[in-house]
């Protein structure tokens, strides 16, 4: 039996999902938990790795107890509960084919980032969104939106590339890039792509900032997709603003949580 | 010189605004920061108590320091945000006249009571709202407005008031009171009135949660209230869920954070 989880998360006390150095990682506890769900060892496989403090809406992971153990997917949201910490949950859960893998099985994802420019700290958003000052206005704003929309479309984004990532192909679509403020709040960059780059969304957040200060025009990104050059794009974001969001799968996936 | 602060705090670890009892009272913690600002003794004045995990989005504070220090009501929020912890932020602050009192002066407050009814245990909502199982229909929802309805007015209260409250007259004037849905997530009762009696907020909410499961009617609540009988109303739902949103005063502030 296969079964693949939604998960929540909050990032901040892991070292992201799956880690080699020190520090608890997500899939650690996870596969903790589910040893204890299925009373048996389980292999737990993640859709991806994400950075250390990052966040999770979404995330999915497959499930494989090693004994013949089946538990309906329906209940597992609540199994789970009882051996998860206060910071990660099982949100929905379903029975997938032997061979599907939540990572190459994907065709995509999307993700959040949260930027709080308010006049001051908000103890609400700590760790849960990137600082960021002065307030952006509204012009402002209009400029991250006009540079977001030159992130759609297919192409090499070497730039947008953390250094030292051993990707030899940088060639991502990205299906939609927008920005826009939640009522009275924060500045959301929203991006799904069908894959994204080590670092890739907050490099481009980085670079969003630049061009909602002024240090960057919107129209600038064209040339600096096409210059391939990671030190033309802007600095990389923090973690704490970052969320996964959604994975696409082909597939019909029929979640459940009664 | 008196200053009116504009406070924001998540309330878990705190044991209220004020408190007597064991604990860190966020007017502790306030004090002890304003002394730093101010760099003399300060004396710090809040607009209500609030209970042991009750948070604040707009809790009032005035800030009398015992030396003739002048210090822009602008930079308020700055300097108190170097002596505050992660959890207490100033958002805003102003002069006000030397008989102003954060309470006295108040004609009145709006609170918000946050619940998470959805099928798991959202790890974002934590600590930040009340849980309530099983998921609220849209009926059940309607049932909950409709009931809220009924709490606008002038009416004696007594059967809102935890049991033990000294106060004499129960007679307080709700101005509105409302349950909305936030987008795809908690349920949400907003309520305005002049004032508000212990606990008033948390049991009217754990008596919208037995209408919204069917264990009372929404137009039981007159009744009730007429009854003036405390176990005629649903119990005292949790701390963490309610959020002190706003205080209103005739005076005209001038709210400034730069």
């Amino acid at each position: 039996m296969k079964y693949i989880l939604k998960i929540k998360y909050i990032g901040t006390a892991y070292c992201g999902f799956q880690c080699q150095k020190n520090g608890t990682a997500v899939q650690n506890v996870l596969t903790e938990a589910a040893s204890r769900v299925f009373k048996c060892p389980c292999l737990v496989t993640g859709c991806s790795r994400t950075d250390s403090g990052v966040h999770a809406l979404g995330f999915c992971a497959t499930v494989e107890p090693s004994e013949m153990v089946s538990i309906p997917a329906g209940k597992l949201h609540r199994a789970f509960a009882a051996f998860l910490p206060d910071d990660i949950a099982v949100v929905a859960a379903a029975e997938v084919a032997e061979d599907f893998h939540p990572r190459y099985s994907s065709k995509g994802k999307n993700y959040i980032y949260r930027i709080w420019d308010g006049p001051y700290e908000d103890p609400f958003e700590k760790k849960r969104s990137m600082r960021l000052t002065p307030a952006v206005s509204h012009s402002g704003l209009d400029r991250m939106k006009r540079a977001a929309s030159h992130f759609v479309g297919t192409h090499d984004f070497s730039a947008f590339m953390a250094k030292g990532s051993k990707i030899t192909d940088a060639v991502r679509t990205v299906r939609s890039a927008e920005v826009y403020r939640e009522n009275g709040g924060c500045i959301v960059f929203s991006v799904s792509a069908d894959g994204f780059l080590y670092n890739m969304v907050r490099i481009m957040v980085g670079t969003l900032c630049d061009v909602a200060q002024g240090r960057a025009e919107p129209d600038e990104i064209p040339g600096i997709i096409k210059g391939r050059d990671r030190s033309r794009a802007g600095s990389t974001a923090p973690p704490e603003g970052l969320y996964l969001n959604e994975v696409f799968y082909d597939e019909n996936i029929d979640w459940k949580c009664e």
